[in-house]
């Protein structure tokens, strides 16, 4: 598997992969700046809502170790702990593992007794890998879960990329198919290339060949079709938040695939870890929903192919009413209707683990 | 209004608008030869039902005058009509327009008196005028009858092009906008980008803005989301082939567009002449569809996105069953359900006008 989020070196940088140019080009970026990091989650360098939490707590222990090394106290630590979360936030609205990440460490500091930066420092690096390795092992749970719902030679549908790429390196939706070719089951998987960005065409495509799993790109208007005829056994998409009654904001189209899946009787599973729910929404209408640039419509990188001056419309992402959730996989298990009370059960007992 | 084709010059030309280079360039192609005008078909230079149908029709008249002027007599431009018919028929497979108006000047070429190839040809030059003549007169009506069923202020989705670059010049769906616009109502248009090959965000947008009408662009995935927001009012799309029963294919990508507006409550319209039905067939099952090449989804134009290698579907059409069609307007009035006696009468009644 591909290391898609490091915390590397003497002077520990954030190390991810620039997944703006897969699957051209397989390119690290070493971090050193929270202006980097700011900028790679922006322009979605790095992306996927879990691996924006893990890239994001990486940021926050570099900021810490760069300030105690040079001098600052605990407390003055805190202060840019606060501060630096306060700026990485803005950077993306809709993904909450984003806030979780920088609450968890900014809270992990506000608690610690440590005497001076330097061992606070240490122990938000701690705390940051804490948050890697308990993705990694949630992505293994929720793998596990997930294979359980595919039969051999099940054919799946996914949309964007809910894969190693998006997370600590496992994957959300993509784990599922993993941990079923481990089981010894056939799967083959129709990615959507979602569009505008192309996650879809380029890394989950990328991805899914890369780990020996048989993989067809198809355009986002074509899963109505592909359903139709009988070639979809079970839809696997990730998601950027989870209310609490369990309506899922995931990659803009997500709703189309939910609703056609419906149509058809196909299942539609989403797959997220506990760190994705924002119990404090109660559904999915008070989900911020981030509009990116008019000209990631018009065209792909350099290549524009709208006329000029058109209007264009481009919200990141879509809400999925519960309704049209079969199932919401999780590290804790496979939740289903009545979400509420599922979720609630789900993350309340999150202080068990 | 463009003239998306001319039959043109001394020795006559099939002149039409060169739409792969759209919107960069308005590039006018002379088709001189059989072989240029299957070319220009299969490589969607001219694309959408009805404009092919003229096309082929011109091109048919192109080669009897050609015939003619090399001394050829009435049987032997009959004999060349045949056949020409016949190569031009297997340049796309689903558009039923290309079969009848070869089936029609290969009729009236059967039927005639003329007693020279100069007097046959110049009799099916008229004939394939009038396949022009009509297709402008029904795209008028059609106009006409679904601007009364927009209200003023609409906003309307549309998917692929259905518009004056698909046709003769006016269009089918987008006949219907501008009809509305010429009746004073003001109307806004969301056009799906339609991947592969982009006809809503290249043609559609260009052809909507050239003539006035505010024209959004959005991916295909964002269709769903737009609809749940109310945003949309109704639905007009073209045909590519009606069934008896009244399922119609178009542009892959249409069906889904249906199931979205069914769960949505909005109307979805297909709006197409008479000779886009093929009553000898039953259902949308018995209509072929066409398969193009898998680079198309790998990529547009020169650019690739997708891994090397990797596997693609790319059916160019998809079929939308009768019950999702809340009405077909033609240019003999608006169809409804139940749609075999509807579309019975319609096309039986087609030797009355």
């Amino acid at each position: 598997m591909l290391k898609t989020i490091e915390y590397a070196g003497n002077v520990p940088a954030v190390r991810i992969i620039d997944q703006r140019r897969l699957p051209d080009e397989l390119v690290y970026l070493d971090l050193r700046t929270k202006e980097e990091l700011y900028d790679a989650i922006k322009t979605l360098a790095v992306r996927g809502a879990p691996a924006i939490g893990i890239a994001a707590g990486y940021g926050l222990a570099r900021e810490a170790a760069e300030s105690a090394r040079s001098g600052a106290g605990a407390d003055e630590v805190r202060r840019i702990l606060r501060e630096t979360g306060e700026y990485l936030a803005r950077s993306r609205p809709t993904a909450v593992n984003l806030f979780h990440a920088i609450d968890r460490i900014t809270a992990a500091a506000e608690r610690s007794t440590a005497g001076s930066g330097e061992e606070l420092a240490a122990e938000v690096a701690t705390e940051a890998a804490a948050i890697h390795e308990e993705d990694l092992e949630a992505s293994r749970r929720m793998g596990e879960y997930g294979a359980n719902l595919i039969a051999d030679g099940a054919s799946c549908l996914t949309h964007c990329n809910a894969g190693g790429l998006a997370t600590g390196g496992l994957g959300t939706a993509l784990a599922v198919f993993y941990a079923a070719a481990e089981q010894g089951k056939k799967v083959r998987v129709y990615a959507d290339e979602t569009r505008p960005l192309l996650q879809g065409a380029r890394l989950t495509a990328f991805e899914l060949k890369e780990n020996g799993i048989p993989v067809t790109v198809i355009t986002d208007n074509m899963a109505g079709f592909l359903m139709k005829q009988g070639k979809v056994d079970a839809v696997f998409v990730g998601a950027d938040r989870i209310a609490a009654n369990g309506d899922a904001a995931n990659k803009i189209g997500t709703y189309g695939v939910a609703v056609l899946a419906k149509q058809h009787g196909v299942p539609f599973y989403v797959v997220a870890p506990i760190s994705t729910f924002d119990t404090k929404l109660g559904s999915g209408e008070e989900i911020p929903i981030e509009e990116r640039a008019a000209d990631e419509v018009k065209g792909f990188r350099e290549m524009r192919w709208a006329p000029e001056g058109v209007e264009t419309w481009n919200p990141a992402f879509d809400v999925t009413p519960a309704r049209f959730i079969t199932a919401i996989v999780t590290e804790k298990g496979v939740l289903k209707a009545p979400y509420e009370a599922a979720i609630r059960n789900a993350c309340g007992d999150s202080g068990g683990k």
